[in-house]
C-alpha cells in the first residue's frame, strides 16, 4: 500500500530522531511492501525562523492532505523566556492541533520491567504499571478568551466544554478501556469548577452505554499524589485539556524512561504521532538523543493505519535494542549508543 | 498573654487530631504562661448537617473576632459522589479563604531523614529535600465566574488575577527565599495562558526589590515531573490557585510522610492553620490518625503570633517522638500508636 506521511521535524532534537524513525519506516515498506512517501514541513521556531509564522499554511495543507503526521518537536530557549512574545513556537503546535482536529491524545505510560532501575519511584511502587491517558486537546482553557485589561492590571482566561466535547472523546477512551483491564478514570476539579461538573455528568451518562467498564473519579489534586503512591491502580484515564498535560507529564518521568514514550494526537482527520520528550535543546546536534519514543511514534502511526503486523515489527525490534543494550545514554549510561547507531540498528533487525 | 483560638475542627479524623493539638497548646500554656482560649464553630458536612449551611455566619464572625484559626479538616463521602449538590461542604472552606482575606497558603515540605524509607521515592532523590510552596488562595478559576447554559449543554469557569492579587503574595514568597536559600521557582503556564504571562511581568518586575534572591520559571507541565525527578533543587516555589493546589499536593507524598505536613493560610487579617491531610473519613473515630499534622500546624500558628520559642518546645517534642517511635500506624506500622496516646505524649513532653 502506498501512503503520504507529513514530516513536521520541528526544533531542537526533533530532526535528528524523527530521521530514525523514517529508517525504521523504509525498512517497514522494504520488507513489507508498502511506500511511505515522506513530505517535510516547516513548524514551530524553525518555521518562525524563516517565515515568520509557526505554522506556515502550507504546512497545515500538506498535513491535511496526507494519510497521518509525523511530529518531532518544538520549541526554542530564545522564546522559553520571553512568554510575551507575540509569535512563539507553541502556537504553531496549538493551532495545528486545532486545524486538524485533534481532539483526542493519547499517551501511554508503561514501566518496562528491563528499565525499572532508572525509575524515580521505588521499584515495587512503579512495578506493573500501565496507563493510557486519554487528554482533550482542542477545548478547555488552552482555547478559550484571553484578555489584558487596557491598563494592564487584570488578565483573564476563559474555560469552557459542550457536552458534545466531551461526548466524543469519552466514547473512544471508554472503547480503549474495553480493549484493556477495563477500568476508567475520570479526572477532574467536580468540587470546584462547573465544566468539571460538567464532565463528570456527561461521562456518567455515557458510562451506561459501556457496563463492562467501572468508572471512578478522582480530583486531579489527588489524582497527582494518587500517581505517585500508587500508578498500578490506573487503567485508561481520561481527563480534560490542562489537568491532561499536567498529569500526562507527571506519569511520563515515574518508569525512567521518558525516551521510550510516544503518543497519538486523533480526531477528526488525520492522525498526528510525535514522542512525548520534548525538542531538548541541549542535546541538539549532538547525536545522544534517544530516538526510540519517535520510532514508537512511527508504530503508534502504523497501527492506527491499520498495518498491525508491521507495528509489531517496530515494537519487537525496540525490545530486542533494549534487550541488548544497543540504546542511548539515558537508557544505558556506561555503554551508549548514539542516535544513528540505535536507529540503524532497529532498521537491520526490521 | 492572653489569645482568643477559633477551633474548626471540621469532619472525619479532624476532631480527633485537632483534640491533640489543643493539649499541646495547653502543655504550652501551662509552661509559658499563657491563656488560650478555644471557641469551637462548626465547618463543613458537619455544619450542613446541623445548620443546612457549610459554613454558618456564626463562624465567620468568630474567627474574624480570633487571633487565630486552628482548623481540622472538612468532606464526607456521602458529598462526594455527588458533586452537582447544591450545597457541598468544600463551598464552606473556600468561602471561609474568602470571607477571612486568606489569599496565601503556605505549606513546608521537608523529607524528614528518619522516615525517607516510607517515601515512594529512591532515597538518592528525595534526600534533602526542603521547600516551601506558596499558593495563591482567593483568585483564579476558583473564584472566577461559573456559568451552565440553559441548555445544560456548555459549562464555563473563568479565570483572572490583577497586578494587587499578584503582587501581595509574591512580597511575602520573596522575604521567604530571603529566609532560605533564597531562590524562588514561580511555576506557571506562560506559554499558554494570558494569566500566566500576567504573573510572570509582575514577578520578575518585583524579583528587582529582592536582587539576593535568584528567581526562575517553571511552566506546570514540567514543574510535575521535576517534582519527582529532582524535588531537591526547589527552595520556594510561587503559584496560583489551581497550579498550587495540585503540585503542593504532589509534593506533600513525595517525602513518605503526609502525615507531617502543616500549613497556614494568611492574609489581611487572622491567619488559618491546618494540617495537609484531609477528613479521611475511613479512619474516623478509630483513634488511629496521625496527630503531627494537627499538632505542627499549632506549632506554625504560635510562630505567626510571635511566640518562637513556644513554637520550637512543640516542633522539638514531635521530633522526639519520631525518635523514640512514638507514632500512628501509618509511620510505625509494627507498633502503632494511638491517635490519643501520641497527643498525651507530646503534651507530656512539653
Ligand atoms: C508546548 C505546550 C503548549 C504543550 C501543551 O501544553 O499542550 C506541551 O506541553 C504538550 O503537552 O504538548
Ligand atoms: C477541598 C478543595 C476545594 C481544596 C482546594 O482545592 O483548594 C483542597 O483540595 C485544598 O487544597 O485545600
Amino acid at each position: 500500500m502506498k501512503f503520504d506521511i507529513a514530516l513536521l521535524a520541528g526544533d531542537g532534537i526533533g530532526p535528528e530522531v524523527t530521521e530514525q524513525a523514517v529508517k525504521a519506516l523504509d525498512a517497514i515498506a522494504d520488507v513489507y511492501n508498502h511506500t511511505f512517501k515522506f513530505n517535510k514541513a516547516l513548524v514551530g521556531a524553525c518555521a518562525i525562523d524563516e517565515t515568520g509564522d509557526p505554522l506556515p499554511e502550507d504546512t497545515i495543507k500538506l498535513c491535511q492532505e496526507s494519510d497521518a503526521v509525523l511530529f518531532g518537536a518544538i520549541g526554542h530557549p530564545k522564546y522559553d523566556n520571553d512568554p510575551s512574545a507575540k509569535v512563539r513556537p507553541e502556537q504553531g503546535l496549538l493551532k495545528l492541533r486545532k486545524s486538524l482536529g485533534l481532539f483526542c491524545n493519547i499517551r501511554p505510560v508503561k514501566a518496562y520491567e528491563r528499565l525499572i532501575e532508572n525509575s524515580p519511584l521505588k521499584k515495587e511502587i512503579i512495578s506493573g504499571t500501565d496507563i493510557s491517558i486519554y487528554r482533550e486537546l482542542t477545548g478547555g482553557i488552552y482555547f478559550g478568551s484571553k484578555e489584558l485589561s487596557e491598563d494592564g492590571q487584570v488578565a483573564s482566561d476563559g474555560c469552557s466544554y459542550s457536552v458534545e466535547e466531551i461526548t466524543r472523546i469519552a466514547h473512544l477512551a471508554f472503547k480503549e478501556a474495553q480493549n484493556r483491564r477495563k477500568k476508567l478514570t475520570l479526572v477532574d476539579k467536580a468540587n470546584v469548577l462547573e465544566t468539571s461538573r460538567l464532565w463528570r455528568k456527561t461521562v456518567t451518562e455515557i458510562a451506561k452505554e459501556y457496563d463492562d467498564v467501572e468508572l471512578d473519579f478522582l480530583f486531579v489534586d489527588n489524582a497527582a499524589m494518587q500517581m505517585i503512591l500508587n500508578p498500578s491502580q490506573f487503567d485508561v484515564i481520561l481527563t480534560e485539556n490542562l489537568f491532561g498535560d499536567i498529569i500526562s507529564d507527571e506519569a511520563s518521568v515515574i518508569g525512567g524512561s521518558i525516551g521510550l514514550l510516544a503518543s497519538a494526537s486523533i480526531g477528526s482527520t488525520v492522525g498526528m504521532f510525535e514522542p512525548i520528550h520534548g525538542s531538548f535543546p541541549q542535546a541538539t546536534g549532538k547525536n545522544i538523543a534517544n530516538p526510540l519514543a519517535s520510532i514508537l511514534s512511527a508504530a503508534m502511526m502504523l497501527r492506527h493505519l491499520d498495518l498491525q503486523k508491521e507495528a509489531d515489527a517496530i515494537e519487537k525490534a525496540v525490545e530486542k535494542s533494549l534487550e541488548l543494550g544497543i540504546t542511548t545514554g539515558d537508557i544505558n549510561p556506561k555503554k551508549p549508543y548514539s542516535t544513528t547507531k540505535v536507529g540503524d540498528f532497529i532498521a537491520d533487525y526490521i
